[in-house]
């Protein structure tokens, strides 16, 4: 990612430079309340039409039920799967999570740029669709620096803790192995065995569920089996949601440096272990 | 991939060190097989025996449904989107892709271990869900080694092209800027712009359409509004997967050093240097 650098000086001056988190932060808020709005604006519309459309069409086809014969059915299975995929609202009721509303279309555009792509939602018209490709096209970028600076953040929080804690660690040569087993097993506990409890609460989803969506959510995998604040029988307090936020942000650059390490065990010729490695043999 | 590193000599020999790109990509399809094969056998049987009640449920349903009322309606919409959700063979017909087999097991494995994860497909039993951790946490990362090698390939590829062709661009400062671009081109239009033509050639889809499912394929996002040889009314030849496969792998590396591109000009400081800093202090 960096060049090969020699100077001290020039790194630590760039480190300085760089905008701030906060800034940076701020400006990817920004970006996916952009991007939400957008969103709103060009599916709000479309899908209210194509859900009055099934709506109207679901009463017409009832009518007519006893005269359905077997492929008729599997048609009408057929649409309501289509009109399902569509993010048509189908029942009743749906919660704001499932609609093209604004908190919608933000976890959309959040789902869009982490590469998530639960797929509960998916752009119909065609301008949608258009701008999802400009919108990741940027997005994806800007969430990976975002992610690698919270990593950063979070490294260096490690290694503070292991400062302030291990007076008896003083030898330099165990100190990183120490900062990362610490690492693996905060993040373990605070990304992925502690949150289930949260969310298997909320939904109503047995531990092993909810720990499957924070794995399968986590890895960017996003199946979209399991997603959360989608069943309208429930009611969704408004922390949930931005504490939700908040666990997939730093979550995934917590996974995302795990997965680096694994990569970096997987792949001989590694970056870490040989740098390491020189780091020791030069000192 | 190759950090930063200073002295020539044990960088080009530990790339000589590195398993042959051939034996990383029969691992890397062994792998892919050993997935297939476990989840079929995990999910098979469960997913024969839910279709299986689904489709008598449905006939049962079929009987009653003059009594059906609003709710009851509700409900079988809702057990429709749950039963497509599993898996469930709703129709009379689905191709290979959509079940549980061989073919459709090997993709599913195809998309978890890339992180597109399109979810037609999920796994419904506590054992797959479990393997599907544990397959991914080893496959992602064997999967970026897989992408970074590729990517490497590509790479040089593109400039001995450009040394071969440019006799006349003998200037060095212009060479990487020329194979930058001639590696965005050249990949424009082999992993964007010319694959949509066969894919709605395939499936029906507008070209828009295609595009749309090529670009949220190899970004990962991966929503499932759009997967292919998933229109049980089309044939599809044998050698389309095979093709689409290779368009996945090689679009996929291609597209990741696009993204690293955006990445570099996004992000000022770079986090490696960090190491590389330590590396030339302990020197
Ligand atoms: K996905
Ligand atoms: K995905």
């Amino acid at each position: 990612m960096c060049g090969p650098r020699s100077p001290e000086a020039p790194c630590s001056a760039r480190v300085c430079r760089a905008p701030g988190t906060g800034l940076l932060l701020l400006s990817y808020l920004a970006y996916l309340v952009l991007g939400a709005g957008v969103f709103w604006a060009l599916e709000g519309r479309a899908a209210r039409y194509s859900s009055h459309i099934f709506q109207r069409d679901k009463w017409e086809r009832l009518k007519n039920f006893t005269h359905l014969d077997d492929p008729a059915l599997d048609q009408l299975i057929r649409d309501i799967i289509q009109a399902y995929k569509d993010g048509t609202q189908l029942l009743g009721s749906t919660t704001s999570m499932g609609r093209w509303e604004f908190v919608g279309s933000f976890f959309f555009s959040v789902s869009t740029i982490t590469t998530i792509g639960y797929g509960n939602l998916s752009p119909e018209t065609m301008a949608a669709r258009l701008f999802c490709i400009f919108f990741a096209l940027v997005g994806i970028p800007l969430n990976l620096v975002v992610l690698n600076r919270l990593g950063h953040l979070m490294q260096q929080g490690v290694h503070r803790c292991v400062q302030w804690l291990g007076g008896s660690w003083q030898d330099p040569a165990q100190a990183p192995l120490l900062a990362g087993s610490a690492a693996l097993l905060s993040g373990l506990l605070l990304f992925l065995l502690l949150p289930p409890l949260l969310f298997s609460h909320m939904e109503g989803w047995s531990y092993m569920e909810s720990f499957y969506f924070a794995f399968i959510t986590l890895s960017t995998v996003g199946f979209g089996d399991y997603v959360i604040g989608m069943d309208p029988s429930r009611k969704y307090p408004v922390w949930y949601k931005n504490i939700v936020s908040l666990w997939i942000l730093f979550g995934m650059a917590w996974q995302a440096l795990i997965i680096k390490m694994i990569l970096s065990l997987l792949e001989m010729p590694g970056d870490m272990c040989t740098c390491s490695l020189r780091c020791i043999k030069g000192r």
